[in-house]
């Protein structure tokens, strides 16, 4: 088992997923790790659609140029903004990543792989047709989730020292040393 | 050693600490957790600044009604959208919100508390010039930590079934029955 720590840094997004399910038990954990997010005044501005049928998957991976990872994945969760929770836009949208990163990181511990979809924003409209949401919610990833096919997936990320001032901007952070 | 998803859902915000100084060591894991965050295109929009001398802790003490927290804490984190590096706004926000939760996570492991403070960014233009922050830098939050006075802390969450939907919006996920 690895410890939390190990988990954020060794997540990768996964893009290739093989024919097993996933189970109902595990996309409830997986649920339960999202609402457990913090947000502001815990005002939990989120919604979830669980997609497992065949024929929604197939409308929404025409929604997107990564159409092959949306056919290939066995659940996606699209995740709205509840405007009718909202209270302070950044801190909600903000909120809403937490969730989401909470999502990713369950994923990696039950053995799953994910990746946020982003770009599918763009076909927002068509994305709330296809699931019948109303407008006052909005869309603001997809994230796709399947089984791993096993391979070495590398990133990449800026060092601290590039990221990080000490009590003032444009100092350098000194435990980057 | 808890699981990660044990660490996601026992997380709970922290806001009295002890006097115990908190090492650069710990400082520098969890400003690695927060930069191996996912963000749109691998953009890493963040910048951080770690706030330990207490002159400065004491000026900020002044930009929020949570005084007693900024001024009780030993390490504060303000974290920065860096608007050179954004390309969607609410997908910046989201991962900023990656970001943050991963620093959160990465407290409770490391046996730290820490809170999430956000209505500090009412006073983000005194905030700013305290930290002599460029205007092309927007605040986000500022992540108060230090080592957790013992209680007990309690929260609450909706349920799955509040918030969740299967295939299309309105339809109850079975997995919450």
């Amino acid at each position: 088992m690895s410890t939390t720590i190990e988990t954020i840094l060794n997540r990768r997004s996964v893009r290739e997923y093989t024919d097993e399910t996933i189970s109902e038990k595990d996309i409830n954990t997986i649920l339960d790790c999202a609402r457990w997010a913090p947000s502001g005044l815990n005002n939990q501005p989120w919604k979830f659609i669980v997609i497992q049928d065949e024929n929604t998957i197939t409308k929404l991976a025409q929604c997107t140029h990564y159409s092959t990872i949306v056919l290939g994945s066995k659940v996606l969760i699209a995740v709205y903004l509840d405007n009718a929770e909202m209270y302070h836009h950044d801190k909600d949208v903000m909120a809403i990543g937490a969730a989401i990163q909470n999502m990713l990181l369950a994923c990696v511990e039950l053995g799953l792989g994910s990746v946020w979809l982003g770009e599918i924003l763009k076909q927002e409209e068509k994305v709330s047709s296809i699931l019948e949401v109303p407008e006052s919610y909005e869309l603001m990833a997809v994230i796709a989730i399947g089984k791993p096919v096993e391979k070495e997936r590398m990133s990449s990320r800026k060092s601290i020292a590039e990221l990080t001032f000490e009590n003032k901007f444009g100092k350098k952070w000194i435990g980057s040393n």
